[in-house]
């Protein structure tokens, strides 16, 4: 029985509704959500047993976090309740030609303060079998790069499978050090990685390849580069996505391993409902797919894809979709007829 | 000038507001409409003398949906104030990829109480012209059927004129019989039909056909088979609708009649505002179309799918556009510009 | 430095929620806004010195007008405080097959009772380069027009530039006159206008062309009637919009002066989420890049075109994009990507 | 059997929703209502036969009123369908010691454009037992004030009872009218009038008293005066109103007949959930109660009464209290427990 | 260390937003509680282990239940999911002088179909130290009654405390039987009662008293007749509550316990924001105030009179208030000014 | 002519709708507001010239800060666009007896991380003639308090009249200083204060008098304390408030100045809407009533207090009345009958 372990950031989340613009909003629609988290929520709705750990601060909105962690039925006994605000971030949805924008406020939140020796990985990691980061963690603070480390490496003494989705945000990385000075070392220990080969190659301090996917033969020839620098990688999957405006996107996957290439068909997603988190429900995906169909991994990116084209559909960060919905969704043609 | 009866349900529809699934809402949009109330409602916006029968219970919420038959100038004089509860119905809102589900909470309903006698069916049909019913009331209880078949029998005692709209629905039909059971009977009385020849066929106890509507010929072949089961019948319609995603549906309609086969024109849909009683929709543009082109009918068909279209871009169940308006999509390009 | 008067009228807005039709609305959205205003607030957006003349009332609803132009930073200190009502308009948004409409309730408001002499041109005008008025005023009522034509000529007297959007409302010219009684002797001094090549030989009385503008020397035949009949007109541009439907509209722009004709790339719009006002986004975009780029037509018109499919995703009258805004879209590829 | 007519306007309602105050608004609560209208709604539910007589412009917001008075049974078979605009008001909701204000904006509504001879008022009357009006109708415009005439005059040949709501808004009457130069002989006609009596003598152009109710002596000796002056008066009556602020009222009523004068209970209203359209509900409960009670004054003025002190917890103009509602609260002691 | 197992029933609440009534909502707030579910909330918010034991569908519905259940951390483990629907019932809030009303749609609930033999007692009481039931669960349907029966012996038997609110609901109780037939065998198990004690009599087949609380001889004369009834009861409790009108109640409690009568202070509350659950509130904070506070039986009343109190200024049916925001409150004066 | 500069901060402030719970809020109102700029927004709205100087970040979410700040009308040239966050506070209303709470989310806001030197006071107080600051700025951190006493010296260096909202957050304070440490040097300059004096004594290091205010005897004795501490302060007023709960305050107003008492009536205040900024309504009409009715203390008194009232009754932090509503509610009686 698999469990998983998600070390991140949960984040209260305020938009306007409906498509309003900051300036017009007397409201937000507040949710609460973040990248480690939503794959942790994707994987409970889908019935794995799943801890999230992170830092959360001792006061009223911060139990509005817990009770969102809570109610996906994610285990939250080990984290901290220390340090002096939520982060948050807001959110301007856009539409056809006009693009969404995300302002971050998140200096200072508990887990970017969170001091090396403050988790204790030993219990945290007791009987789990799999660790899953992202690469926002370790752009927050130097702290929180230093503990990400710490688990990172508790995690690989252990023998547990180590998932890392690289999501790259540009608006963080403020502190002074560059991807490539910190996840080196990092994704040395990653076994599965989700994400555009640039962007790995990118933080490894190397040069950009513009690579072309159209055949197996092209991709695999740039996917080998990755795995030429990553001694534990054994997956490396990543998100087609064609974004022809912000309400219309064509999504497909890509997964290679063991010099395989396993792909998604494509699928049109018009209008989107909330494209937050999509790539979050693609990692939650994968990491189902890696553990429930491992002699299947076509079913498994699959199951990612589908994942996140639903995830578009849905409001908020998490993807509130069943494993049930997401399988109908992948052996069904998409026509998606009224259920009654 | 027409007198048209509806005889069937009328239920309370709770959704969540805008796109949520129903895990996440805190609220619920509520509206009153079903299948035969909402051909009532689409009738009386035209124009037409139209009386609904149902039964309802003695309470406030059943208040509710009367002040909602009343705003529609729908007549409701001959509605049974009796048995213990009103329907209910659920529908979270598919988008894009994601299809739409409805949750059904009708039983016990008043109508699906009702007992054989309980409708004075002379009274109700005195000076009436045309009777209407759908295959939605059949399904709900043995007594519904019974007192179904007791309408459809006076109704073609003193001549009217009678429609059905087949409306199967699988998550209904749980009393222990099947259509064949009851519906070889009921339609045997059927002047005009809506639904696929597929669904007529199997409501008739016969085979699957899996036809193609591609040419004139063709489909004429198909509808044939449906004539030949049943006496009465003189007009076959249906909708034709190409489901891309849920938002998005491409909308056509075909009319059969004395050996000649009438198309309306394709129009795509999207974004799709609420697909729910798009049928009924056309279903009381058709029963329009017949009364007032009689003479015309590609008109009524082209009237009867302009309806539809017009419906998928309304809120609710019921088909709020006026004869008006119809006309003028189904005259225009479709463009529609602002009117101002 | 350019310093701008727009002059005309600011309405209420009414508008049910979401895609409601009138008749289902239990509330309105309520914003303020109006031709000649939206150019001002458009103006003020990319950061020039621009002023609103217009006529409202002393109450508290002429107060949220009020408010509403000062949160635009747009001057307002030329406002007469007069007269009995503010003009009033109801929006039924449409969506795919069904049109949006628009019900007037402007008779009688501050603007249209002005009398000649109310307004000090004099006054207003010191110091201003830039003059613009659009063909709605002087559909209003006869003062109106008189009004406009004393503030036109004031503006010619001391050497400003004269724009005009053409604005051809159906629904108003009401009070006896035809455009093409009234809008000759305004036009002849306008040095900019938007609209299209029909509409202006329509107000001019002439007849029409039913112009073909796919090839440049076609569109130039016909731009260059309206040239021959306005002695000082140097500019004339004209938005393209091809309405597939309610919700999806195909974008571009064209722009003639001194003979060469400027065009901006088509932009492809799905879904719409509010048409009103992207004319006059265009207008404001338009005198931006005329007094910006005079050198760079192309970018002038494709400024404005920008300008024009941005405010068609932004909820009420005016275009709340920034000159920043506009510009990354005209450079970009429209894929709209999220901002984090 | 009693049919009653009520004659006069119903207005578009447009309030902030909660407590905002117009400046804070982004939308507004839409209501449609108007003293004689509310008169006839809450006729209706208490199951009268009621005729609402008015006009009404043909357009579509027009409509949203049509469907209210459908919507609450209400006869419409009178309304003419001509004019130019249905009057507005905007209303701020007031709390404790913040007022609530009302801006009108019904200049030139249908009803006050309306022409001697256009209401056919022998048809309008046929069969009809009872004529209400209310002062604000002579308050529009010269043209209301003698349809008004007309109607009272026509009733008063037919032998219908007339009753008055004697309604005195200072910031209507604005057409170079008193009250006294028109009241003087409408209400000459009337035989049962609501209002205070220093209303009703400034309206009959006669000095204030500042009476004094506090014994029944000291209350008959002033309703005399009026009395006095208006020969077929017979009953008149008023609502007893002390305003602690504008969320806390004490409400009572009064009634003079025949020499004999009968109160109501004080009643504590706190919080008011809406003040608007509470003496409309004082009115409809007294012609209900001088209908029904007849023979029982003193029921007839706690019906009126309890009917008024139920509508201040009710939103919007209209007084939605059954007759069994109004009677349970009039037999009980208003502690308003829970019922289930 | 206690744990509590309550066991009864949970529905859907539907209620028009604000003062609104049923036929003024377009749209229902939605909630989910039930009088047993809502003791279980406050216990566990208080920090008690807690199981809450009912029947639930398998429905989209449902799992919104499951979902609330889960979000207050009680425990489901014992749920069956099994029965055809989920309760409901609908709440139409009043104010002032208008009461607020509730209409139940809970026949064939889940929990009203269970079959005695369906819970398997042994192991939902095992470890558990106190079991929790209401007057509620019996009044539904035989079946109900009978497995309450099955639970309450099994408790007993086990030697667990076991706690009755008494709570009649006149509307319930349709099935046959009176709460005489069935109620005196179920409460001759019963440790701790609330209720009044006429509530009391009547289910247990007396004659009212019409009791006066005035003084602590008086309220233990009538107290003691409920304890000679009773062989197993050891504390009686009972709200105090004054309902001026809807929105204004004054509240106290009474707690009687070997012979000592204890009391807690009155409380005005004005304005009441939600009525439903104050009582279950109360029965909340009794049961932790017997567990916590069982050597300081004042403190055990406050506790639940405040816990009563403070659950009347929160929406929904749960107490959403924590230990230390009750112990807060019963500590202060009760002018809750603003903590910052 | 007057010109006024207030300097501290403005933050954004999230509250639940309603009456809800953090727990409970799917979304949250927002609004931007803080002590000092409430002042500034009340003085703008009394027509006075307002200049309000702080720090702001440059990102979206303050632009909407800004155009708040723009909508009133408040000037803003001098505001620095510079440092990291927006201030952020989080509300949860309460209601009867649960009081209303804050959650700060406020460090390293931009006006806390200001630099002495940032702002060029010389600039910023040119040609003013009132500076206005409160307790809050120091509260912050080591700069902002730094920079205060910059402003506070230069002021007093031109002679202005300085005004202090002595304004103690006990949440705040967090930065090691006590008020006492930071406080008296700043006081020293003040020429008006608002606050009780035991919280001046705090603040001044002084013990507590725990003063009675019944008589003005009593009154001035404990007043004249503080002003033997404080060398420039000639004026010095209080709020007086009772809070019965959070929903109902009773509020008047003392006005101490050259050894004179000057009182405002007590007035009831109940329901509340916002409790929030009655003390920066109070404020602002205080300095309003002190520069207007300099010579007329009873009327300045008066006005403050009514602001103070008519506030409680208006959402938001800022009070949206104008001088002549405050001036009609002081000469009224406070029954608040409605405007029509």
């Amino acid at each position: 029985m698999q469990k998983i372990i998600t070390f991140g950031e949960i984040l209260g989340r305020f938009s306007p509704p409906n498509n309003l613009r900051f300036s017009q909003a007397t409201s937000f629609e507040v949710i609460y959500g973040g990248g480690e988290f939503n794959v942790a929520a994707s994987l409970s709705n889908y019935g794995l047993d799943v801890e999230f750990v992170t830092a959360l601060p001792q006061n009223a909105i911060a139990e509005c976090a817990m009770r969102t962690i809570k109610s996906f039925g994610v285990g939250y006994k080990h984290i901290l309740r220390q340090g002096k605000r939520l982060g948050l971030y807001f959110l301007e949805n856009g539409a056809s030609g006009r693009n969404s924008t995300v302002v971050y406020d998140r200096d200072d939140s508990s887990i970017s303060q969170v001091q090396p020796g403050d988790i204790n990985w030993d219990e945290v990691l007791d009987g789990a079998t799999w660790f899953h980061w992202s690469g926002i963690t370790p752009a927050l603070s130097p702290n929180a790069a230093e503990v990400c480390l710490e688990g990172v490496r508790a995690a690989a003494a252990k023998g547990l499978t180590i998932s890392t989705d690289l999501n790259y945000r540009k608006k963080l990385w403020k502190y002074g050090k560059e991807p490539k000075d910190v996840m080196p070392e990092l994704l040395s220990y990653s076994n599965v990685i989700l994400g555009d080969v640039d962007t790995a190659l990118f933080m490894l301090g190397k040069d950009k390849l513009d690579p072309d996917y159209t055949t197996d033969v092209e991709a695999k020839e740039v996917f080998d580069k990755v795995f030429e620098l990553l001694p534990n990688l054994k997956t490396l999957a990543m998100t087609y996505r064609n974004s022809v405006n912000a309400s219309h996107q064509i999504i497909g996957g890509l997964l290679y391993n063991e010099g395989k290439m396993y792909r998604a068909r494509l699928n049109e997603v018009t209008p989107v409902v909330d494209r937050v988190g999509t790539g979050d429900a693609f990692m939650g995906g994968l990491i189902y797919g890696l553990c429930e169909y491992a002699d299947n991994l076509k079913k498994a990116v699959a199951f990612a894809t589908g994942a996140c084209v639903i995830k578009h559909t849905i409001f908020g960060d998490v993807n509130r979709a069943s494993k049930q919905e997401v399988l109908n969704f992948i052996e069904s043609d998409g026509s998606a007829k009224v259920d009654r």
